[in-house]
């Protein structure tokens, strides 16, 4: 009566994994600004809640399989705006982004395929490709370059025979890399001669800074028929707890195929399909708003680790993620460090060791991911803290 | 670029297939009545919404992985009053029952293992199994005997070395049997002697009739180490559309590993977990009242099916199914006929043919599965129309 060997081999959370030394770094009176998970402090708009309570809640029935009718047409309403053209059965809603990945990964993958992906890479899709047996092979980037993808070549000499696809989340987690239009050519250009899937997993799209545009794989031309874009209401409209995210691919036998595995699970929670339908009807200026809020606090976060003596990191364009090497040799042992020992005035931080972000083993171990999800004043004093720390763990 | 043979090989919703005729029907004018889907009329407890509306609802924000506490408490408790006893860290919650059956088949199988399960059975463990490459192997039992469970040595061949579980649902959907303990006796012998895993599917529990009593197989002595007990808020508490279910188990391995699973796709929506566990908190005399009330409308279903001629059907004794043999040949061809044809007055019922509810290719042919969720006056109004219309096909 073993478990399987897909669960034993999956990784434990690197973003969660630390959460038993924050409690306990808690209970013992320590203030922890926590810059370990993408949950930002920006409350929900409140026509979520106004929608819900003006729906029929007498029966909270079944919603359908593919999803609320109106949250759909919200979502196709939203593209629109882009010049994006989805029909309605091109759209299906899932809970959260990660179903959206995991069905995908079912749907285009069989156990021993391979997905190729930039590192380092969201963690959780390692969870959603080593659940259902398919593996992630990496495209490294580098601190030092800013994470930009490497050259055409070093990615295909990756490809084989198992490869089915391609994945990356643009503007990206955890580097805050934003895809120039020659990038995404590229990658458009190599899933097109090499026949594979494009996975484009779009949860922070608009949320670019310094005036870039982050563009949409589904504004490029040829790949309607391989592209599946990725989409969810946590992060741009900051409702994370409503998980409620999307698939959207004008690939018709896939929707149809990827409906069955939205059938065998009867549907997705029918109050947050209708809350999260008034989020994409949201004007564009909402979104402005949040992306200069995230901006300042961009800058605050870069500011101070530039002025850090040996951290390596460039500015990050876009989400709300810096990956930043930092002068430690084990960042996982600095996080612990962090919340078991040290404090500043009795206040400490809590960040992801970024060694889990990445595929090829022994990356990453010097880096930590931060999240600016905090408010401006919370973040200077959180990177205070930081520069204070570093100061007093390498001495 | 070809999908995945998983997908691809993925049944369609038997329950939902004939979803278009049913469109169709209405447009035309025609009144359907659904009994073809478990989705009750009855009102989801006030409690629901008044425990979502008290709560901060300013930033919808993650939930834990494992599920909310205050969740996770209100069910152990709920556990309690049966004298059986989870600890906080064996309760996690899922995305419905769905997701639970997902979870524990993924962390009990490899690709290629098998699980046991008696048919016809609830027919979406098809999707949560073949969808990560693990086979269903069927017990077959029959409507002539009431779906009762075969001898032991029936069971016990069918087993083999990639068998890692046996699976069941106690009141049965779709068969309406409720096990007797000597029933539940000899799973637990088998899975003991054979070292197998018990999936026990308990969302209809306290869902039984005739005075029986449904036992969760959390009573029973000696498997702690093996037990998966699957539950949901979804019928006993009419609230489908909350998708809230949970996995209980005192094997801390097994709980650990799903934790992997569970922090993957980040958490359950808050909101519904607010919601539910207020329903894991009333009174038993809510149980009570919702199964007098469907033991009233079984009466009504089981004394129609046994006036109509050549009707197969035993009485069942809990959650509210009945699967019936039909004098018809093919039982799918007569839900469309029902659909795209039939009418009484302007009327007409909706079924779910059975043959999708079997693994075993041949069977349930001329069988459908009844839901009997409608009030009695519907209920007596659409197996009025389910014998007229029989009268008629056979004419």
């Amino acid at each position: 009566m073993n478990l399987s060997k897909r669960v034993l081999n999956m990784q434990e959370s690197p973003v969660r994994k630390l959460v038993p030394y924050a409690l306990k770094a808690k209970k013992n009176g320590k203030k922890v600004y926590h810059l370990n998970i993408g949950q930002p402090d920006i409350e929900t708009p409140k026509e979520f809640m106004e929608a819900i309570n003006n729906y029929d809640t007498r029966i909270i029935q079944y919603s359908y399989s593919q999803g609320e009718p109106s949250l759909i047409e919200a979502i196709k309403d939203y593209y629109h705006r882009d010049n994006i053209y989805f029909d309605n059965e091109d759209i299906l809603i899932t809970n959260g982004g990660s179903e959206a990945l995991t069905f995908t990964t079912i749907a285009t993958c069989n156990p021993g395929d391979e997905i190729l992906i930039p590192e380092p890479f969201y963690t959780n899709y390692n969870g959603f490709t080593s659940e259902v047996n398919v593996n992630l092979v990496p495209i490294t980037t580098k601190a030092e370059d800013g994470f930009r993808l490497p050259k055409r070549k070093e990615i295909t000499k990756l490809i084989t025979k198992k490869t089915k696809a391609i994945l990356f989340s643009n503007p990206g987690n955890p580097t805050g890399v934003v895809l120039t239009k020659n990038e995404m050519d590229m990658l458009k250009e190599i899933a097109i001669e090499n026949d594979l899937f494009i996975i484009s997993d779009e949860v922070y799209r608009k949320m670019a800074f310094d005036g870039l545009k982050s563009y949409s794989m589904a504004e490029l031309d040829g790949i309607s028929d391989r592209l599946i874009v990725i989409d969810s209401v946590s992060k741009r409209f900051s409702a994370c707890g409503a998980r409620i995210g999307s698939i959207a691919s004008k690939n018709k036998e896939l929707t149809k195929n990827i409906l069955k595995l939205c059938q065998a699970r009867l549907c997705v929670a029918t109050l947050e399909q209708i809350g999260a339908a008034s989020l994409y009807k949201l004007p564009e200026s909402y979104s402005e708003e949040i992306k200069n809020t995230y901006e300042k606090r961009r800058d605050i976060v870069y500011q101070t680790l530039s002025d850090i003596p040996n951290v390596v990191c460039k500015k990050p364009q876009g989400a709300f993620y810096v990956v930043a090497k930092l002068p430690v040799e084990n960042a996982e042992d600095f996080c612990v460090w962090l919340l078991e020992t040290y404090n500043y005035n009795g206040e400490t931080i809590m960040l992801a060791p970024a060694e889990g972000f990445y595929g090829t083993k022994g990356l990453g171990k010097d880096e930590v991911r931060i999240a600016y999800v905090l408010n401006e004043e919370e973040m200077k004093r959180a990177m205070f803290i930081l520069r204070e720390a570093l100061n007093v763990y390498n001495q």
